[in-house]
């Protein structure tokens, strides 16, 4: 068996940036919230601390939070040695983090699931558990590279919008990152450009940060310039992450990932999500079932804490838009690309 | 005959934002770039100190850019005392401040015009030369604008993008901004959305600081935002300013305009551009012809000097993009507003 001081070691022996990995009795996190100005890692020793840092969304991404389940389980056991109660009851916590996080309730249920059996050897088999739940997340983004990177032809000029990287995953490429490596490691000549995703700045943060560590060429625009180069011609594809996948392919991501389609549309530029199988909710319809969530005004009014805006200014900040799926040319999923019809096509990656 | 003291005064009875006036033999200018944080007030002594205000775009926009044809030539006059060639000499250097400005070049050649006559009271034909300059430009914003306000209802919600208003006028509102203002003023009960307009934040700074001068109730969203709020049926029109009009109707404007014009069609929203008859350039058949000029990445890399992206990324920026005419609802003049078929229908704008 792999033990995770191992498996850190070789994590560590690529070039990923990890969003988490453990030392010790110690969980280590690059604090997402100071880059790219400052590559802070912050030392947690409990579960409390861990379970603030994804509140603060000092770590975020379903990937990685998914790993955070994991480690954070198996943090809580070595702490605890082993006391049943105490685990539990960081998986309690953990979960409630964020309630709404699947990956996360899967991940911390399935360390949970392994507490069962002889009590000598719990540990062991939850350092085996997060091995395998850290692995599995890294072969997802292989896998889902290296289907979509089929689709990027050398000397492309691939557009993204927001975060879909390593650090909202295993450190790889997360999703739509995960295309654009496999694309670049395969040795198509790409070069990218990357929104920066106003208001919140992410594209031009986490993603150009990525970009840069991974020595992938890379430009920054601001939101309103895709169509423009659309228009150009100076865009091949786009790919961008997901939220949620409804049922007949409607795609919620980041705001203002729906202008970039239709953008897309008019200049007859392909437009693809990278996702997981698992992101595909049939229980939701269609894209407009979903409800937006409205997040603060003041998010918009500043930047930085800097005002940008007459003091007073009221904003709307709606966090992420509604993509239909006529916009939308291919689903990139870890099981392959998903094609349209999209409503026949997406109940078949179930039985893949 | 009014005087240009009377004129100011009169101006400033008014609820008007003045870009330009003069006190004495000084010019005043508020400084835009200064905006919406600081209303820093330059006084200006000599044509040279003008010319360098626009050149720094402490002041900017085509009317006020006239406007400072007009106001300089003038003060040129006072300070030489009616010297002729001191006089063309100031027109000189105005006009090497924007070459490419046609309503500049235009307003300085008709004061130099008004030069010709007896020595004695060439400083009362400049004087009623400013006073027209500025006169015509308040009566032609008061007409765009009641032309463009018949095609907002009550209740509307309407969208601008960049700043097209009073400070880039005679102080009313400029282009977009007549439109709006002139709406309010009839009573009707509109909202506006006003895009922030990255990388220069125009929309955030300056449109914001003016409807709030005006009293006219609006909430701030950024570039990306717009194609979410008209899926949402909430923006009811369209209005923007221009740069350029080609013969066919095709618009160059404010980067990011292109892609609202793409959400608008999408929505079934009507999208108009309010401008200039003036501003119709027949020598340009369409709107591909028109080269876009391309400005420093680092505007888009930070924000007031504040980076926003890791050091050393690289950046583009269009300064503004090209609106197909088949997304554009109608164009908004003062002399009226111009349905399509625009190749056929601006041809007949010269004629009204």
């Amino acid at each position: 068996m792999k033990t995770i001081v191992e498996l850190v070691s070789e994590l560590k022996s690529r070039n990923l940036v990890l969003p988490i990995w453990i030392e010790g009795s110690r969980l280590k996190i690059l604090n997402q919230l100071k880059l790219p100005f400052k590559e802070e890692i912050y030392s947690l020793e409990r579960v409390e601390d861990l379970a603030q840092a994804i509140k603060q969304m000092n770590i975020r991404g379903s990937g990685a939070i998914g790993i955070c389940g994991a480690y954070g389980v198996y943090l809580a056991a070595l702490l605890e040695k082993g006391n049943i109660n105490k685990i539990v009851e960081a998986g309690t916590i953990l979960k409630s983090t964020r309630p709404t996080a699947v990956n996360l309730m899967k991940t911390v249920d399935e360390m949970l699931l392994a507490l069962k059996g002889s009590e000598a050897d719990v540990l062991d088999r939850l350092e085996a558990k997060a091995v395998e739940i850290l692995e599995r997340q890294l072969q997802f983004e292989y896998e889902l590279g290296a289907n979509g990177a089929a689709l990027i032809e050398d000397g492309d000029t691939v557009m993204t919008h927001c975060h879909s990287g390593a650090l909202g995953g295993s450190g790889y490429g997360g999703r739509a990152l995960s295309v654009i490596r496999a694309a670049h490691e395969l040795g198509k000549n790409i070069h990218v450009l990357t929104c920066e995703t106003r208001p919140y700045l992410q594209g031009a943060r986490i993603t150009a940060y990525e970009l840069r560590k991974f020595g992938i060429p890379h430009t920054l625009i601001t939101d309103s310039m895709s169509g423009f180069f659309m228009s150009q011609g100076k865009i091949k594809k786009v790919v961008v992450g997901s939220d949620r996948v409804a049922g007949n392919g409607d795609l919620a991501n980041k705001i203002g990932t729906y202008m970039h389609a239709l953008a897309a549309k008019a200049n007859n530029v392909p437009f693809y999500t990278a996702t997981s199988s698992h992101t595909i909710d049939f229980s939701i319809k269609k894209g407009t079932d979903i409800e937006v969530e409205m997040r603060e005004g003041r998010e918009v009014t500043s930047l930085n804490g800097q005002p940008i805006a007459p003091e007073g200014t009221q904003a709307l900040y709606p966090s992420f838009d509604i993509t239909p799926n006529e916009l939308i040319t291919g689903i990139i999923t870890e099981k392959g690309v998903i094609p349209t019809p999209f409503s026949q096509n997406l109940l078949r990656v179930g039985k893949l």
